[in-house]
């Protein structure tokens, strides 16, 4: 059965969750989305791609797939402390595959739902598969998180766990063999934006940004933005029980771990600076918020990142991930 | 040489057009752009896709590539009488091709600049060649131009001239051969869209879209959201000087003019209906603007076009485009 492009818009995209109406004056069907901005905030606005063999495999689950395309892009709106609001979806399509998009849309609105997002708008193509989504936030006027407000003497901390995403890729491109590979291609594939935590990171973190290049790679992104270095104390870095037991079960080594961790990207968590005081207020006020220090920024401005292990400086190679390198 | 992903960003596209600042709070460089609306305004959003082999050829000129995938974004906001501000650019590339990429911008950013729209962000990844633009322009708040406003007796006009860039496509695609297909390729590739009259008309017009899928389609998709019918005098149809040298010279029939002119598409100009006395008032107020009656509205909810050529109902089997037909 072949439909038409605007049977698909409106039987997969147009009434998808209408239920959310708010700031929404015009939606799926006109030549733009109309939106209204409630009083005192600014928009945030993101765009990511994910394209077949490069993000994904193309045997990829396409509930995954749509989950994952919405979640990539929540989490830049995490990491500027945004509410999320809006979405916009361009799908390039080789065929219509219903059994497919129908999959994928039950992944992408799940995640839509949970968030309170609206799908305002976009476009449907045939061609090479790939997705491309805009997410649209709000977030009150000046109060948006930064990579540029990061200052010596704040501390660095991380949420979540690190690592599982970078391993869960090496599992899928085989370059890493485990007994039980799942719980790390479901921290790659069903990736949790932190944008509860993003919100209340706003009255406490001085600088913030999600990691999807690999801790090291955007934490230099901070420290270029801010114009400083920063240690890191590597045996603070937070890992999960499901990689700690590959660890005692020595099917990975400590620094392999310690490299997914810095270094294999796909986290999606937050790193953020906050000054001492405020690190405090923050646990005061949110015990059960899942942050680990792991290092502070200190005043150098060549932008490095210094390793310490137990006090001691330590000298590590790793490399973030970049699209055209 | 081998640009990375970040060089890229900061080379071709960073630097770009920052002397747009207009409601720029952050601008590319941080995980979001975040940007202030005008008190009184609503947000209007688009995306549009081209793909590589569906909607340019390999082959074509970068420079018109880049100047195109804006214009058709900055065509829907015209279309809804928004003015353009902000844009975000998803660029997928097979590889860094420098040149190539340098004359893509300048097609993009000198189109960007007549405008006064700054890029505020996007992706760029490797892959299939292809484009997704996101644009983003402010409208007074609930002066939107709909589609769904269209009222029985409202007159139907149409900007500037029809079928040259249906025409251009067949040109380029070798359907037709032309001793000079020039006016028609550069009207298909360098489209100029209708900002200035979208303004314009949010003061007069009761509905509006843009013809970017051919005439017929497009007015189909106000009479559908307006429920009404539309009555059109083919001979009023505007053509261009080109168009009718080629009929005079016998190298296109009329009937192929014709169908270029409602079902050709990629024209990009504005499909308006107006009240009588408000078209009265418009021309009134702006005797320069190119716009023409061609026909009205009717009372009959079937959403149907009738076609009539000196007051006599014709015939006329037309289809618009559809990417998955």
């Amino acid at each position: 059965m072949s439909l038409g492009e605007f049977d698909l818009i409106s039987r997969y995209f147009k009434q998808s969750n209408t239920q959310i109406t708010d700031g929404v004056e015009v939606g799926i069907g006109d030549d733009c989305a109309i939106l209204e901005l409630p009083e005192g905030y600014q928009l945030a606005v993101t765009t990511d791609s994910l394209v077949c063999g490069v993000h994904f495999f193309e045997d990829v689950c396409p509930y995954r797939l749509g989950y994952k395309s919405l979640a990539v892009n929540l989490s830049d709106l995490a990491a500027m402390g945004a509410d999320p609001k809006w979405v916009s979806l361009a799908l390039t399509l080789p065929i219509v595959d219903e059994k497919w998009l129908s999959e994928f849309c039950r992944g992408f609105f799940e995640l839509a739902l949970k968030y309170n997002v609206r799908l305002i708008g976009g476009d449907t193509t045939k061609g090479p598969l790939s997705i491309t989504v805009s997410a649209k936030g709000v977030v009150a006027r000046h109060k948006a998180l930064l990579r540029s407000r990061a200052q010596v003497d704040d501390l660095i901390c991380v949420s979540g766990v690190l690592g599982d995403g970078g391993l869960g890729l090496a599992c899928k491109t085989g370059k890493q063999a485990l007994n039980n590979p799942t719980p790390f291609i479901d921290a790659l594939e069903l990736t949790e934006p932190r944008n509860d935590l993003g919100k209340l990171l706003i009255n406490y973190a001085s600088s913030c940004i999600d990691i999807s290049d690999g801790l090291i790679q955007d934490l230099k992104h901070i420290l270029d933005a801010s114009l400083c270095s920063a240690e890191i104390e590597v045996n603070k870095l937070p890992l999960s029980a499901a990689m700690k037991h590959e660890i005692s079960c020595k099917t990975i080594v400590q620094k392999q771990a310690l490299n997914y961790a810095l270094s294999g990207g796909d986290d999606y968590e937050l790193l953020f600076t906050i000054k001492q005081e405020h690190y405090l207020q923050f646990c005061a006020q949110y015990p059960d918020a899942q942050v680990t220090v792991i290092g502070k920024v200190i005043a150098d401005n060549q932008q490095k990142v210094r390793f310490t292990e137990a006090g001691q400086t330590v000298n590590l190679q790793l490399a973030g991930w970049d699209h055209f390198k």
